[in-house]
């Protein structure tokens, strides 16, 4: 759905017009933000709730949860102690701009240091989507297998980091980290990636580090196009 | 995307009304077939593998693969001894009526007892697009979490049978059966499911008797409808 037009004036999609109204907004608040993406299940509310507890009293943070039904993940969020806004999607397989503002018009974002949109659970749809996020991260997860970046190319190749999650299953299933970093290295390889387990808490520092950075943390996408 | 309209003739779009002419086909054909749906890594290949040889020399299967990229699925079904064909859907995030027809044109039919159509995988999209095939089938996959009824409701409400795979990391993960099999029974009570491990190998004899019955091994979704 995004458009690739060989023309110097890139034209805009009112998606993207509107992810970019939504950016502006933002860095007018002074809140930094993150566009959460993962196939169901990998563990994108547990590394909310673990990145809300690891940066209590340090970051005040948002949640925007997107989900087809339920408002289980925002009840999650909002019970780690962030301010937390439930978007449901209806069949929708992704968020999009329209979506984010709506959510965006529930929260003060005088109250937010940093924002985490926590994206429908899906490899696909989410990908072609702005939101006006700063940042793009996705969670892999070992148990889904090593062959995901060679399967879903294009939602490896648009983020801006890569969480490794559920590295305490490693000694369980058969993963080849050689053969998934391999398959990662070819799409991104500027990626910076974070393998840990967010029911062991291993890993998890360098994670909040880079959190925290905010604007200093990583390479905006925007930036790479 | 599939239409529900109150009216006593059913108005079918393109692809339910190629569905339609699929399911003649294979019919005619002396085909079963099976549309098998799940979350990216939740075990689908791993399944076929596991069906191909656990009823090498009982019936003769042939699977039609679907992935955004990559032809690893069907290499893998091809290896396991199946007649495979891989359709790879670009950016699209399930199979449609067309791509099956395209795939079966490339079958001999006649060479085929048992038909899998591993679809995309994505939790959301496919349970909009009607295949044409005699059994939906859902494999739900341990470490995913036990949430994944509530959250994805239309997918567990359109199937005929459900999978939950990777039993064995049962005892490494935090998922409560009871709270599973009550959103699942809440949007589905007739669902015939079978917990096995792909790995271990564990449960796959019930589940093998299930395909290889064909027409007994279950209700059609189209008779419930």
């Amino acid at each position: 759905m995004s458009q690739r037009i060989p023309v110097v004036e890139k034209i805009l999609s009112a998606n993207d017009q509107l992810a970019e109204d939504i950016r502006k907004r933002l860095d007018a608040a002074g809140v930094f933000s993150y566009n959460l993406m993962a196939s169901p299940g990998a563990g994108k509310t547990s590394l909310i709730e673990r990145t809300i507890a690891g940066l209590a009293g340090r970051n005040r943070l948002a949640v925007i949860d997107g989900d087809v039904a339920t408002s289980i993940d925002a009840d999650r969020a909002r019970a780690a102690g962030a301010l937390a806004v439930q978007i449901n999607t209806g069949g929708e397989c992704h968020l999009d701009a329209f979506m984010m503002k709506s959510a965006l018009e529930t929260l003060n974002l005088d109250l937010v240091d940093l924002l985490i949109v926590e994206n429908v659970g899906n490899l696909i749809c989410p990908a072609s989507f702005k939101l006006g996020t700063h940042r793009s991260v996705l969670i892999a997860s070992v148990p889904e297998g090593d062959d995901k970046p060679y399967k879903y190319p294009g939602m490896y190749r648009g983020v801006d980091a890569l969480v490794i999650n559920k590295t305490d299953l490693l000694p369980h299933v058969d993963f080849d980290m050689a053969y998934f970093r391999r398959g990662v290295e070819i799409l991104n390889p500027e990626l910076v990636t974070f393998p840990l387990s967010c029911r062991t808490g291993e890993g998890l520092e360098a994670w909040l580090e880079w959190v925290a950075a905010g604007p200093d943390g990583g390479q905006a996408r925007d930036d790479r196009e």
